[in-house]
């Protein structure tokens, strides 16, 4: 735009101020801001009164001449204010304004009020981040060949017990009245697919009903899902370390000014594959020779997590081989150490903890049932429901594995947020009623 | 590949012929499939048994060497096979053989056995087809500026009557059982985001607990929402025909081999917008004048629109105007004829109906009050449910409006799908359990 150009402008007022018979006013939208300058000498009275009276988040269409001079910013000359949308209650702090929208103190208050402070621009650039990052993951498995699966939300297929899922009534035609859960985890639709397309990946909600109120619990999540034919476990892991850093390079390079916003700086070298593997074993002797008290055959624990973290030199570090009573039934088993399975989980240090887990997959129908059975997942009704899938065993079953990445999780270390909820523009928790 | 190259092969068995001493087995991978050759006298009597027993998808890795005569296709010579993955039981048609997967002779099977069915190359085509168009939509939007919104499936907002939702029971911490539904549409998540980002879109799952059984309904299917600030009902129509066609162009160009299997040639002149428009009032006269009995403010029924579009040349058309008692509450009315909305949907000719769907959204708190009352959603439970949506009208709302597409809609349209549930890998239907 040149100098003396004449413009309109629509956008929200940030911020006023009234000096000498000038009002200034910080107007944005979603692309930047700027300043509008409104001199009393130039409006009519009423005009000028009611912009001295005009709030913050109030909807405007300004009209006025661009002014650039020299070694200064962009000035927008006011000659009309229109109100196309009025404020008419007040919201403490506003949206907009720079206040710590993460910061334990207003925690309740803008989850209450998140409808109106996603207009926060720390929100707002955690959010556009995690747009990036989505949209680059959909590019990066289309770009190594990848089908989208249109998995399921509504399923009867649960990785975990039936108590930690949400559970709802079909009411199908057929006059039963069935339990349908929300999926915790697709991977038995996309195990499936794999024997079809051979490489399959989703993104979509996961569910929990927990009551987990830490750090990194959602009750609904974003799930990104790989499953792919043919691969082990090592090559699984090289495979998940890859997808994870180049889709991050592909989002911090396109989200200078997001990273900006936050004053958080993301190190691409830092995160660069490969990283180091440690095993389950290992990392249970570590802890124990820090004082950790671990029973051996337990999931790692946040702190566990954070602890071998800084005896790995805080760097990203995989543990494989899980104990198999840590671990959900669909995972192979270790042939040389039965108490293990076939799994590899992305730990991040400093206890932003687990960023993905990847798994082989039982091929043997046998070994499935086996491993239902030491889950209890053994009844008829089990058998029923998981009859589909225990078939696929029978049916020309190849090798195969998945990846499974928490989306929030991941957008939470990159971003460096106190909590998942933050990297959510909804969120839905155990200690809320979720609305908005 | 060079002739004489020496190969290994991982895939599955698609058909086998024994002649003379040879046995010829297609084998079949998500990439393609290659003839294999065994002769008897180059094998142990063992391994040729073995051959001759092998039934298709059994998954194999074969050895052998590539050969390449003059004009003739590429062979593997077969020294070595190996059983990946055997077949235990007979599902009748075979997945990878050649029938009418979408024909009404085996539908019911079909569903049954989806899990296995999904290996069928023509089913593969749609879902192959239907990945494209989705990661193409991702593209899109990004390329327009857009931020993908991680809306919620969880929701205490409706569209529509609770009655045509699925609900289930929230169980929060605070002791509260609260009632959830999960969503039928996420527009009211999307029009807040709208005052932050002013572009926005989502595509996931949305879902009706309708007992509807025509061709066009499925419970769980995928939705692409869209909401933009500062549009009017022609600029979004406009902006609803570009998306529709560039998505669908783009689409088109990376699916030819998806639409040779099909047999599906897809005209993109033919899809090119502008489209024609007619007002519901027009539509009404002409129904009437063939003969149609409709009553003014009813939805137009499929048969309707089958009519209507072949009374428009076959073509697709835009309905504008539906009138406020067959539309939802937060659609705008049209200012000159209070009786209709500000919407405007795009129909597919030949009985395919609606794509997609165009709406001004109400800004005025009083006006979507009293559309609220108009749909019997003013009861307390309504007012506390609905009170962010509300108040999101009198904290700086600018025009907005929102655009709505059924992705297995459009896809069965561009494929010519018999039925919506031939776009989706687990379709989710009121007369069958949702399992697999």
């Amino acid at each position: 735009m040149n100098d003396s150009t004449p413009v309109e402008v629509l956008g929200w007022i940030k911020t006023k101020r009234v000096l000498k018979n000038t009002i200034f006013l910080d107007i944005v939208d979603s692309s930047g801001e700027i300043q509008a300058v409104a001199l009393k000498s130039k409006l009519s009275q009423h005009e000028y009164e009611q912009m001295e009276q005009i709030s913050p988040e109030v909807a405007v269409k300004v009209s006025g001449i661009i002014k650039r001079e020299l070694n200064k910013r962009v000035e927008l000359s006011v000659k009309n204010l229109e109100i196309i949308g009025d404020v008419k209650f007040c919201v403490d702090p506003c949206p907009r304004s720079n206040f710590d929208i993460f910061g334990k103190k207003h925690v309740n208050y803008v989850l209450k009020n998140r409808h109106l402070y996603l207009r926060n621009d720390k929100l707002m650039a955690v959010l556009r981040f995690k747009s990036k990052f989505l949209i680059e993951a959909h590019k990066w498995f289309d770009s190594k060949g990848f089908v989208f699966l249109d998995a399921p939300v509504l399923t009867m297929l649960l990785l975990y017990d039936d108590d930690s899922a949400f559970k709802l009534n079909y009411k199908n035609e057929a006059k039963k009245e069935n339990d349908v859960f929300l999926s915790q985890c697709n991977m038995f639709q996309l195990e499936a697919a794999v024997h079809a397309f051979e490489k399959v990946y989703n993104i979509s909600s996961s569910f929990r009903a927990e009551n987990s109120k830490g750090n990194r619990y959602l009750r609904e999540y974003w799930h990104l899902k790989a499953e792919i034919a043919w691969m082990n476990l090592d090559e699984l892991a090289t495979f998940a370390s890859e997808m994870f850093f180049e889709i991050t390079k592909n989002t911090v390079t396109k989200s200078q000014k997001e990273l900006e916003i936050l004053n958080t700086p993301v190190d691409l070298d830092y995160l660069k594959p490969p990283f180091q593997k440690i095993t389950y074993d290992k990392a249970i002797d570590l802890l124990r020779s820090e004082g950790r008290k671990i029973e051996w055959g337990k999931s790692l624990r946040t702190k566990d997590e954070e602890v071998l973290g800084r005896l790995l030199g805080e760097k990203l570090f995989f543990v494989q081989g899980m104990p198999n009573t840590a671990e959900a039934f669909p995972f192979s088993k270790n042939k040389e150490d039965l108490r293990l399975t076939q799994t590899c989980d992305l730990i991040a240090p400093m206890g932003f903890g687990e960023l993905l887990g990847t798994a082989e997959k039982i091929t043997n129908k046998m070994a499935l049932l086996e491993r239902m059975s030491e889950k209890g997942k053994n009844t008829p009704i089990d058998m029923e429901r998981y009859q589909w899938y225990i078939d696929l065993r029978d049916y020309g079953c190849v090798p195969h594995g998945g990846v499974g990445m928490g989306i929030e999780r991941v957008i939470r270390y990159l971003l460096k947020l106190p909590h998942v909820r933050d990297a959510i523009s909804f969120p839905r928790l155990c200690n809320r009623v979720p609305n908005p």
